[in-house]
């Protein structure tokens, strides 16, 4: 049932840039020709780190933006089912009855999440950051997605709702599947500045729906090699923000290769460089932008697939959570008790018998 | 609106003892009079330290005889609201939203939840078990109660609570009722065996629907003073759980007196003061019998209640999930995107006006 379905997603807390892009979307845009897939807008995992109520009133605004993105990428909108998660409450309740699957220390063995802890200004870990890995294994499981593709950061996330549908599965019968992990290469794209990962929040981040100017401006700012005072000093391409984009983004290998050589000579200018970067990057953004046009042109389109996508998804989680409570007891626990309900109370009506007490 | 609104409840484990009597229910049978009360059925709170199949399969049937122990210790039930916690999904969904409010060094300092996990035989703390105060937040905030009775063990839980309201209030605006709590005297009653706490998993209890005969062959079987080998070796009073049976028990203050002096001075068989005790404790229980028969013998009322009290419930919990959700701006995320959404379609339905784009 569940082996061809895959599930993915982001927190929505802005526009993609080139560094998702080359880290995952570029990647989920091949795979989402193979499975069926979901496209988690995870402002859930938001609250993780971000809860104010400012936070939470540009969810709406940037999960259309990053729809937007992930389309003009190349997600084709019917081949995917966008959802907002904290509009499927039913995750919600799958991730409390999960909560007793795991213990503390296995959760303060996942690397990535105190480094999120940090990043995000928090000298104390949130209990709902903690369970980030939890609440994912909720997501994961209830559209009972049977492949997650997962990068450096995440694949010991997925480790655990594969513990979590294994510890299930042990307790209360075969109900959950356990996802594979499909592991993708995800190259860290460096940032315009130099730092090791490009990133909204330190400033050196390009984004996918930056304008050709926008784009142009910034790589002309790019960080390069700080030695190389003037054109005629011989430069280093190793390790060299505009040299590693240029590799990534440019498909034109002979000039890349060339500016390589007059780069290392002190024969090109970083300028000539940066326009030549300039170009190529607008090149390889223009598909997306038409694309990104395109679907924006369609009013309302994004907010009819994530409202659709909503939906569809509340069936599914529903379903799980269905499955879940039964495979544990829990809806015979009540079961038991409202049909003796109803059973009495229709007793009550009937006519009385001997036999049957009074009030 | 709420502070006259009182939550308080148990962990649907088995049937209720002298011990839960004496520590929190005479306690709640005062105040039910007082307040507008609802008894939770802790079940998802079971499942921190017992989530097996068959611990679940136990939940109907100790939730019936919780209830039926409740009424017979002299709650009436059209003063109280019984409902299973399980049965109230939304709960699910405000724990998981709560638990951004929380640190985890914060719960860490909970004393009682270590010694639940090693009185559950847990090496490792579950996740579920360190979030038990998040979840008993959710509870008492889910049905905006006002007050909450506390004793030495779950005080700093409600604290907890407390904190999440206020914290939750300050992000998000005053939403959320700071629940006040009622500390009240929490006696803790010895076991049969003279270990510092009655409970039903050391096997020192005695049921409040224990029969008379049952009642007696365990007082009979009491610890008493160990070095009192014959009925005219003096004996000690002080820690001897017999003596502290008759101190709660037994309102003849003048055949308790009588009996301790005889002890002191080697004149009475510990027979004796057993048998005493045992129709003390029985003419305590008497009231309790009669009410608890009256009681089960309305088939379906205690089943009645339960799913009424649940249904009820679950009307006021989703109020308050969508007061939270509206508060922190959920429901206005969710909204914006359902709106256009439904708007477009509408255009699309209508005749094409100019500047509308295709399809």
């Amino acid at each position: 049932m569940s082996a061809a379905r895959m599930l993915t997603g982001d927190r929505p807390t802005g526009r993609l840039h080139l560094g998702h892009y080359v880290g995952s979307i570029a990647n989920r845009v091949r795979l989402h020709q193979r499975y069926e897939s979901f496209f988690i807008i995870a402002d859930l995992h938001m609250l993780t780190t971000r809860n104010t109520r400012e936070d939470i009133s540009r969810v709406a605004g940037n999960a259309r933006e990053m729809v937007l993105d992930i389309l003009a990428a190349g997600v084709e909108p019917d081949r995917a089912t966008f959802y907002l998660q904290s509009a499927v409450p039913e995750v919600g309740d799958l991730n409390t009855l999960f909560q007793n699957l795991v213990t503390v220390p296995r959760l303060e063995r996942v690397p990535s999440l105190k480094e999120m802890a940090r990043d995000a200004g928090k000298e104390e870990m949130p209990y709902g950051l903690l369970g980030y890995p939890v609440l994912q294994a909720a997501d994961i499981l209830c559209v009972r997605a049977g492949v997650v593709p997962v990068g450096r950061d995440n694949a010991p996330h997925v480790e655990v709702t594969r513990e979590v549908a294994r510890r299930f599965n042990h307790l209360y019968g075969e109900v959950l599947p356990v996802p594979e992990m499909i592991h993708a290469e995800t190259p860290v794209l460096v940032g315009t500045d130099g730092r090791a990962k490009m990133s909204k929040s330190l400033g050196n981040a390009i984004a996918l729906s930056d304008e050709p100017a926008v784009v142009r401006r910034k790589v002309l700012g790019m960080y390069t090699d700080p030695k190389r005072v003037r054109a005629d000093v011989p430069g280093t391409v190793e390790g060299n923000p505009v040299f590693a984009y240029h590799d990534v983004f440019n498909p034109d290998r002979a000039e890349v290769d060339e500016l390589k050589e007059r780069y290392r000579a002190g024969r090109v200018g970083d300028v000539e460089v940066k326009e030549r970067l300039a170009v190529a990057l607008n090149r390889f953004l223009d598909p997306m932008r038409e694309r990104r046009a395109r679907f924006a042109a369609e009013r309302g389109l994004v907010d009819q697939l994530i409202a659709d996508g909503t939906e569809r998804t509340r069936q599914e989680v529903r379903q799980t959570l269905a499955e879940v409570r039964r495979a544990m007891g829990l809806t015979a626990a009540y079961q038991q008790i409202r049909r003796r309900a109803e059973r009495s109370r229709r007793n009550a009506d009937a006519p009385a018998t001997a036999g049957t007490g009074g009030a």
